[in-house]
Protein backbone atom coordinates (compact mmCIF):
# COMPACT_ATOMS: atom_id res chain seq x y z
CA UNK A 1 0.00 0.00 0.00
CA UNK A 2 1.21 3.54 -0.57
CA UNK A 3 1.67 5.92 2.36
CA UNK A 4 -1.79 8.16 2.66
CA UNK A 5 0.08 11.31 2.92
CA UNK A 6 2.08 14.10 0.74
CA UNK A 7 4.57 15.13 3.06
CA UNK A 8 7.12 12.33 3.93
CA UNK A 9 9.29 15.29 5.61
CA UNK A 10 6.88 16.31 8.50
CA UNK A 11 9.29 16.52 10.72
CA UNK A 12 6.31 17.64 13.19
CA UNK A 13 6.24 13.79 13.63
CA UNK A 14 8.58 14.02 16.43
CA UNK A 15 6.42 15.77 18.30
CA UNK A 16 4.51 12.41 18.99
CA UNK A 17 7.15 10.91 21.12
CA UNK A 18 6.33 10.38 24.46
CA UNK A 19 8.51 11.82 27.89
CA UNK A 20 7.70 13.14 30.96
CA UNK A 21 9.38 16.49 32.12
CA UNK A 22 12.03 16.82 35.08
CA UNK A 23 14.18 19.01 37.04
CA UNK A 24 17.56 17.76 37.00
CA UNK A 25 19.54 19.29 40.05
CA UNK A 26 23.30 19.58 40.31
CA UNK A 27 26.03 21.24 42.45
CA UNK A 28 28.87 23.30 40.96
CA UNK A 29 30.63 23.20 44.36
CA UNK A 30 29.55 26.37 45.27
CA UNK A 31 25.75 26.58 44.88
CA UNK A 32 23.29 24.45 43.50
CA UNK A 33 21.89 24.18 40.45
CA UNK A 34 18.26 23.34 38.35
CA UNK A 35 16.76 22.83 34.91
CA UNK A 36 13.96 21.19 33.22
CA UNK A 37 14.71 18.44 30.75
CA UNK A 38 12.20 15.77 29.34
CA UNK A 39 15.16 13.55 28.04
CA UNK A 40 15.50 11.09 30.70
CA UNK A 41 15.32 7.03 29.85
CA UNK A 42 15.58 4.16 31.91
CA UNK A 43 18.20 1.71 29.37
CA UNK A 44 19.60 -0.90 31.30
CA UNK A 45 17.35 -2.97 34.11
CA UNK A 46 21.19 -4.70 35.63
CA UNK A 47 22.70 -2.90 36.53
CA UNK A 48 19.72 0.09 37.01
CA UNK A 49 21.16 2.66 34.32
CA UNK A 50 19.02 5.80 33.10
CA UNK A 51 20.24 8.25 29.89
CA UNK A 52 19.67 12.07 30.86
CA UNK A 53 20.30 13.61 27.61
CA UNK A 54 21.42 17.78 27.79
CA UNK A 55 22.13 20.90 25.81
CA UNK A 56 25.86 21.95 26.01
CA UNK A 57 24.19 25.62 26.24
CA UNK A 58 23.02 24.69 29.37
CA UNK A 59 25.11 25.72 32.70
CA UNK A 60 24.25 22.33 33.99
CA UNK A 61 26.04 20.11 31.27
CA UNK A 62 29.24 21.27 32.23
CA UNK A 63 28.56 21.33 36.10
CA UNK A 64 27.30 17.73 35.30
CA UNK A 65 30.33 16.82 33.39
CA UNK A 66 32.81 18.02 35.89
CA UNK A 67 31.06 16.98 39.20
CA UNK A 68 29.71 13.40 37.54
CA UNK A 69 26.61 13.77 40.31
CA UNK A 70 22.95 14.54 38.96
CA UNK A 71 19.66 14.06 40.72
CA UNK A 72 16.65 13.70 38.24
CA UNK A 73 12.85 15.09 39.87
CA UNK A 74 9.99 13.73 38.52
CA UNK A 75 7.40 16.16 38.55
CA UNK A 76 3.56 15.52 38.81
CA UNK A 77 1.18 16.92 37.45
CA UNK A 78 0.20 19.23 40.14
CA UNK A 79 3.01 21.61 38.61
CA UNK A 80 2.17 24.70 37.82
CA UNK A 81 3.37 26.93 34.73
CA UNK A 82 6.07 29.36 36.93
CA UNK A 83 8.29 25.94 37.88
CA UNK A 84 8.71 25.57 34.18
CA UNK A 85 9.17 29.24 34.11
CA UNK A 86 11.95 29.31 37.06
CA UNK A 87 13.94 26.41 35.80
CA UNK A 88 13.42 26.78 32.67
CA UNK A 89 13.80 30.35 31.58
CA UNK A 90 16.72 31.54 33.30
CA UNK A 91 20.57 30.42 33.96
CA UNK A 92 22.36 29.20 36.67
CA UNK A 93 25.06 30.69 35.43
CA UNK A 94 23.62 34.23 36.47
CA UNK A 95 20.63 33.16 39.34
CA UNK A 96 20.42 30.93 42.36
CA UNK A 97 17.54 29.13 41.32
CA UNK A 98 17.35 27.84 45.01
CA UNK A 99 17.82 31.75 46.82
CA UNK A 100 13.82 30.73 48.91
CA UNK A 101 14.04 26.94 49.04
CA UNK A 102 14.57 25.03 51.74
CA UNK A 103 14.91 21.86 50.13
CA UNK A 104 15.44 17.83 51.10
CA UNK A 105 19.00 16.46 50.36
CA UNK A 106 20.20 13.16 48.87
CA UNK A 107 22.84 11.77 50.57
CA UNK A 108 25.16 13.10 47.41
CA UNK A 109 23.97 16.69 48.74
CA UNK A 110 21.66 17.03 45.95
CA UNK A 111 18.45 19.00 45.89
CA UNK A 112 15.66 17.11 46.33
CA UNK A 113 12.39 19.28 45.29
CA UNK A 114 9.90 19.54 48.29
CA UNK A 115 6.96 20.53 45.92
CA UNK A 116 5.28 19.12 42.72
CA UNK A 117 7.13 16.28 42.56
CA UNK A 118 6.70 12.27 42.84
CA UNK A 119 9.60 10.69 42.92
CA UNK A 120 13.68 11.28 42.47
CA UNK A 121 16.88 9.50 41.20
CA UNK A 122 19.63 10.29 42.22
CA UNK A 123 22.18 9.42 39.71
CA UNK A 124 26.23 8.89 39.10
CA UNK A 125 27.61 9.28 35.76
CA UNK A 126 29.09 5.88 34.56
CA UNK A 127 29.53 6.73 30.76
CA UNK A 128 29.46 10.45 28.88
CA UNK A 129 28.61 10.10 24.81
CA UNK A 130 29.10 13.60 22.96
CA UNK A 131 26.30 14.10 20.60
CA UNK A 132 27.25 17.27 18.91
CA UNK A 133 24.81 19.91 20.60
CA UNK A 134 23.91 17.99 23.32
CA UNK A 135 25.82 15.60 25.86
CA UNK A 136 24.22 11.83 27.19
CA UNK A 137 25.51 10.65 30.47
CA UNK A 138 24.60 7.00 31.18
CA UNK A 139 24.28 6.96 34.67
CA UNK A 140 23.89 4.15 37.48
CA UNK A 141 21.30 5.22 39.92
CA UNK A 142 22.67 5.45 43.79
CA UNK A 143 19.50 6.19 45.35
CA UNK A 144 15.82 6.30 44.66
CA UNK A 145 13.14 7.11 46.40
CA UNK A 146 8.84 7.94 45.68
CA UNK A 147 7.20 10.99 47.54
CA UNK A 148 3.93 10.64 46.77
CA UNK A 149 1.17 8.56 44.81
CA UNK A 150 0.31 11.26 42.18
CA UNK A 151 0.31 10.95 38.65
CA UNK A 152 3.89 11.86 36.85
CA UNK A 153 3.49 14.63 34.03
CA UNK A 154 3.68 13.93 30.94
CA UNK A 155 5.21 16.03 27.92
CA UNK A 156 1.54 16.01 26.56
CA UNK A 157 -0.06 16.82 29.69
CA UNK A 158 2.03 19.85 30.04
CA UNK A 159 1.04 21.04 26.30
CA UNK A 160 -2.63 20.37 26.72
CA UNK A 161 -2.83 21.83 30.60
CA UNK A 162 -0.18 23.72 31.88
CA UNK A 163 1.75 25.55 28.70
CA UNK A 164 -0.58 29.29 29.19
CA UNK A 165 -2.52 29.37 26.26
CA UNK A 166 -2.75 32.51 24.01
CA UNK A 167 -4.77 35.52 25.08
CA UNK A 168 -7.50 36.84 23.44
CA UNK A 169 -5.82 39.71 20.42
CA UNK A 170 -7.25 42.77 22.18
CA UNK A 171 -5.02 42.37 25.45
CA UNK A 172 -1.98 41.56 23.27
CA UNK A 173 1.03 42.72 22.45
CA UNK A 174 3.08 41.78 19.34
CA UNK A 175 5.55 39.02 19.70
CA UNK A 176 6.50 35.40 18.97
CA UNK A 177 6.03 31.92 20.30
CA UNK A 178 8.41 29.09 20.71
CA UNK A 179 6.29 25.95 19.06
CA UNK A 180 8.12 23.59 21.20
CA UNK A 181 7.93 24.45 24.62
CA UNK A 182 5.50 27.50 25.10
CA UNK A 183 8.13 30.47 25.19
CA UNK A 184 7.28 33.98 24.37
CA UNK A 185 9.16 36.09 22.55
CA UNK A 186 7.85 40.10 22.89
CA UNK A 187 8.78 42.22 20.49
CA UNK A 188 8.52 42.22 16.34
CA UNK A 189 10.36 41.15 14.54
CA UNK A 190 11.69 37.46 15.88
CA UNK A 191 15.74 38.53 15.27
CA UNK A 192 17.02 35.66 12.11
CA UNK A 193 19.45 34.33 14.84
CA UNK A 194 17.33 34.01 17.68
CA UNK A 195 17.61 31.05 20.24
CA UNK A 196 14.72 30.19 22.73
CA UNK A 197 16.59 30.35 26.00
CA UNK A 198 13.99 27.91 27.51
CA UNK A 199 14.15 24.94 24.70
CA UNK A 200 17.32 25.96 22.77
CA UNK A 201 15.51 25.57 19.43
CA UNK A 202 15.97 28.37 16.73
CA UNK A 203 13.70 31.17 15.24
CA UNK A 204 12.24 28.23 12.52
CA UNK A 205 10.33 27.08 15.69
CA UNK A 206 8.80 30.50 16.58
CA UNK A 207 5.36 31.35 15.04
CA UNK A 208 3.44 34.64 15.33
CA UNK A 209 1.13 34.87 18.41
CA UNK A 210 -2.44 34.92 17.42
CA UNK B 1 15.07 19.55 55.41
CA UNK B 2 14.88 15.60 55.87
CA UNK B 3 13.56 13.54 53.51
CA UNK B 4 10.18 12.33 54.40
CA UNK B 5 10.61 8.85 53.51
CA UNK B 6 12.35 6.01 55.01
CA UNK B 7 13.31 4.09 51.86
CA UNK B 8 15.40 5.99 49.53
CA UNK B 9 16.43 2.50 47.64
CA UNK B 10 13.01 1.92 46.29
CA UNK B 11 13.42 1.38 42.91
CA UNK B 12 9.51 1.90 41.64
CA UNK B 13 11.08 5.56 41.66
CA UNK B 14 11.98 4.15 38.17
CA UNK B 15 8.65 3.39 37.13
CA UNK B 16 7.37 7.04 37.18
CA UNK B 17 9.60 8.40 34.18
CA UNK B 18 7.66 9.01 31.60
CA UNK B 19 7.64 7.18 28.19
CA UNK B 20 6.16 6.99 25.06
CA UNK B 21 5.58 2.99 23.11
CA UNK B 22 6.74 2.27 19.85
CA UNK B 23 6.24 -0.29 17.10
CA UNK B 24 10.35 -0.56 16.16
CA UNK B 25 10.24 -2.01 12.42
CA UNK B 26 13.34 -3.19 10.48
CA UNK B 27 13.88 -5.83 7.91
CA UNK B 28 16.91 -8.60 7.74
CA UNK B 29 16.62 -8.91 3.75
CA UNK B 30 14.76 -11.47 3.78
CA UNK B 31 11.77 -10.81 5.83
CA UNK B 32 9.97 -8.08 7.79
CA UNK B 33 10.60 -7.62 11.68
CA UNK B 34 8.84 -5.18 14.40
CA UNK B 35 9.37 -5.01 18.34
CA UNK B 36 7.56 -3.13 20.81
CA UNK B 37 9.65 -0.78 23.16
CA UNK B 38 9.26 2.64 24.92
CA UNK B 39 12.64 3.78 25.24
CA UNK B 40 12.69 6.10 21.70
CA UNK B 41 13.57 10.26 22.41
CA UNK B 42 14.98 13.21 20.15
CA UNK B 43 18.45 13.91 21.53
CA UNK B 44 19.44 17.00 18.82
CA UNK B 45 17.32 19.42 16.94
CA UNK B 46 20.32 20.28 14.40
CA UNK B 47 20.60 17.77 12.63
CA UNK B 48 17.33 15.97 13.70
CA UNK B 49 18.45 12.91 16.01
CA UNK B 50 16.68 9.96 18.44
CA UNK B 51 18.11 7.63 20.46
CA UNK B 52 16.93 4.31 20.80
CA UNK B 53 17.33 1.39 23.02
CA UNK B 54 17.07 -2.20 22.43
CA UNK B 55 17.76 -4.68 24.17
CA UNK B 56 20.25 -7.59 23.05
CA UNK B 57 18.34 -10.39 23.28
CA UNK B 58 15.72 -9.27 20.96
CA UNK B 59 16.09 -10.22 17.07
CA UNK B 60 15.31 -6.56 16.22
CA UNK B 61 19.07 -5.81 17.91
CA UNK B 62 21.06 -7.77 16.17
CA UNK B 63 19.15 -7.01 12.85
CA UNK B 64 19.18 -3.29 13.36
CA UNK B 65 23.07 -3.88 13.99
CA UNK B 66 23.32 -5.31 10.61
CA UNK B 67 21.39 -2.84 8.38
CA UNK B 68 21.64 0.31 9.87
CA UNK B 69 18.16 0.99 9.37
CA UNK B 70 14.63 1.01 11.55
CA UNK B 71 11.50 2.73 11.62
CA UNK B 72 9.84 4.00 14.79
CA UNK B 73 5.85 3.99 14.57
CA UNK B 74 4.63 5.62 17.38
CA UNK B 75 1.32 4.18 18.69
CA UNK B 76 -1.58 6.07 19.32
CA UNK B 77 -4.10 5.70 21.91
CA UNK B 78 -6.51 3.22 19.89
CA UNK B 79 -3.70 0.47 20.10
CA UNK B 80 -5.69 -2.67 21.91
CA UNK B 81 -3.53 -5.47 23.55
CA UNK B 82 -3.63 -7.64 20.80
CA UNK B 83 -0.96 -4.90 19.24
CA UNK B 84 1.22 -5.62 22.19
CA UNK B 85 1.20 -9.41 22.71
CA UNK B 86 1.91 -9.08 19.10
CA UNK B 87 5.14 -7.49 18.50
CA UNK B 88 6.10 -7.99 22.65
CA UNK B 89 5.12 -11.44 22.81
CA UNK B 90 7.34 -13.54 20.28
CA UNK B 91 10.65 -13.17 18.46
CA UNK B 92 11.15 -12.92 15.06
CA UNK B 93 13.22 -15.26 14.92
CA UNK B 94 10.00 -17.63 15.42
CA UNK B 95 7.40 -16.22 13.00
CA UNK B 96 6.97 -13.97 10.69
CA UNK B 97 5.00 -10.83 12.52
CA UNK B 98 3.51 -8.80 8.82
CA UNK B 99 2.53 -12.04 7.28
CA UNK B 100 -0.90 -11.13 6.78
CA UNK B 101 -0.29 -7.26 7.02
CA UNK B 102 -0.68 -4.73 3.91
CA UNK B 103 1.34 -2.33 5.21
CA UNK B 104 2.37 1.15 3.93
CA UNK B 105 6.48 1.19 3.02
CA UNK B 106 9.19 3.64 3.58
CA UNK B 107 11.47 5.16 0.63
CA UNK B 108 13.97 2.76 2.72
CA UNK B 109 11.46 -0.14 2.57
CA UNK B 110 10.47 -0.46 5.81
CA UNK B 111 7.34 -1.00 7.25
CA UNK B 112 5.09 1.63 8.46
CA UNK B 113 2.23 0.31 10.38
CA UNK B 114 -1.27 1.15 8.70
CA UNK B 115 -3.34 1.11 11.81
CA UNK B 116 -3.01 2.10 15.78
CA UNK B 117 -0.05 4.95 14.66
CA UNK B 118 0.19 8.90 14.51
CA UNK B 119 3.40 8.87 13.62
CA UNK B 120 6.17 7.41 11.53
CA UNK B 121 10.18 7.93 11.85
CA UNK B 122 12.23 6.21 9.39
CA UNK B 123 16.04 5.93 11.22
CA UNK B 124 19.76 5.62 9.41
CA UNK B 125 22.18 4.78 12.50
CA UNK B 126 25.02 7.37 12.74
CA UNK B 127 26.35 5.67 15.64
CA UNK B 128 25.84 2.85 18.57
CA UNK B 129 26.62 2.78 22.19
CA UNK B 130 26.99 -0.72 24.06
CA UNK B 131 25.12 -0.17 26.95
CA UNK B 132 25.75 -3.56 28.43
CA UNK B 133 22.36 -5.63 28.21
CA UNK B 134 21.22 -3.05 25.40
CA UNK B 135 22.42 -1.30 22.74
CA UNK B 136 21.95 2.16 21.66
CA UNK B 137 21.31 3.53 18.19
CA UNK B 138 21.71 6.94 17.72
CA UNK B 139 19.95 7.76 14.22
CA UNK B 140 19.26 10.36 11.60
CA UNK B 141 15.93 10.86 10.68
CA UNK B 142 15.24 10.61 6.84
CA UNK B 143 11.82 10.04 6.57
CA UNK B 144 9.05 11.74 8.65
CA UNK B 145 5.13 11.70 8.46
CA UNK B 146 1.71 12.58 10.42
CA UNK B 147 -0.71 9.54 9.99
CA UNK B 148 -3.79 11.12 12.25
CA UNK B 149 -4.38 13.71 14.91
CA UNK B 150 -5.07 10.58 17.50
CA UNK B 151 -3.36 11.23 20.95
CA UNK B 152 0.12 9.32 21.20
CA UNK B 153 0.00 5.89 23.70
CA UNK B 154 2.18 6.65 26.82
CA UNK B 155 3.16 4.22 29.02
CA UNK B 156 1.55 5.58 32.34
CA UNK B 157 -2.07 5.45 29.61
CA UNK B 158 -0.83 1.69 28.62
CA UNK B 159 -0.82 0.25 32.40
CA UNK B 160 -4.23 2.41 33.14
CA UNK B 161 -6.28 1.46 30.50
CA UNK B 162 -4.47 -1.07 27.86
CA UNK B 163 -2.97 -3.74 29.58
CA UNK B 164 -5.49 -6.28 31.21
CA UNK B 165 -7.02 -6.06 34.93
CA UNK B 166 -6.38 -9.12 36.96
CA UNK B 167 -9.45 -11.49 36.23
CA UNK B 168 -11.86 -12.23 39.34
CA UNK B 169 -10.74 -15.83 41.38
CA UNK B 170 -12.97 -17.89 40.30
CA UNK B 171 -11.96 -17.89 36.75
CA UNK B 172 -8.38 -17.58 37.41
CA UNK B 173 -5.89 -20.42 36.22
CA UNK B 174 -2.41 -20.26 39.05
CA UNK B 175 -0.11 -18.27 37.64
CA UNK B 176 2.35 -14.99 38.32
CA UNK B 177 1.87 -11.69 36.77
CA UNK B 178 5.08 -9.36 35.34
CA UNK B 179 4.55 -5.76 37.10
CA UNK B 180 6.76 -4.50 34.37
CA UNK B 181 4.69 -4.87 30.98
CA UNK B 182 1.24 -7.14 32.48
CA UNK B 183 2.80 -10.17 30.74
CA UNK B 184 1.09 -13.63 32.39
CA UNK B 185 3.29 -16.83 33.05
CA UNK B 186 0.49 -19.63 33.47
CA UNK B 187 1.47 -22.29 36.09
CA UNK B 188 3.12 -22.31 39.46
CA UNK B 189 5.54 -21.64 40.90
CA UNK B 190 7.49 -19.41 38.54
CA UNK B 191 11.50 -20.91 37.66
CA UNK B 192 14.05 -18.75 39.31
CA UNK B 193 15.45 -18.38 36.45
CA UNK B 194 12.34 -16.76 34.36
CA UNK B 195 12.99 -14.18 32.01
CA UNK B 196 9.57 -12.12 30.86
CA UNK B 197 9.71 -12.96 27.05
CA UNK B 198 8.44 -9.40 26.59
CA UNK B 199 9.80 -6.88 28.95
CA UNK B 200 13.26 -9.11 29.35
CA UNK B 201 12.60 -8.36 33.45
CA UNK B 202 13.25 -11.44 36.01
CA UNK B 203 11.46 -13.50 38.47
CA UNK B 204 11.94 -10.84 40.68
CA UNK B 205 9.00 -8.76 38.93
CA UNK B 206 6.82 -11.08 38.68
CA UNK B 207 3.94 -11.14 41.42
CA UNK B 208 1.22 -14.16 42.19
CA UNK B 209 -1.86 -13.43 40.07
CA UNK B 210 -4.11 -12.66 42.85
Amino acid sequence: MTLPIQNTQDMTALFRLGYGLYVVTSHDGTKDNGLIVNTVMQITDSPKRVAVAINKANYSHDVIKASGKLCVNCLDVTAPFSVFEHFGFQSGRDVNKFEDCDPYRTDSGLIVLPKYTNAYLSLSVAQYVDLGTHGMFICDVVEAGVLSDKESMTYAYYHANVKPKPQPKEEQAKGWVCKICGYVYEGDPLPEDFICPWCKHGADDFEPLK
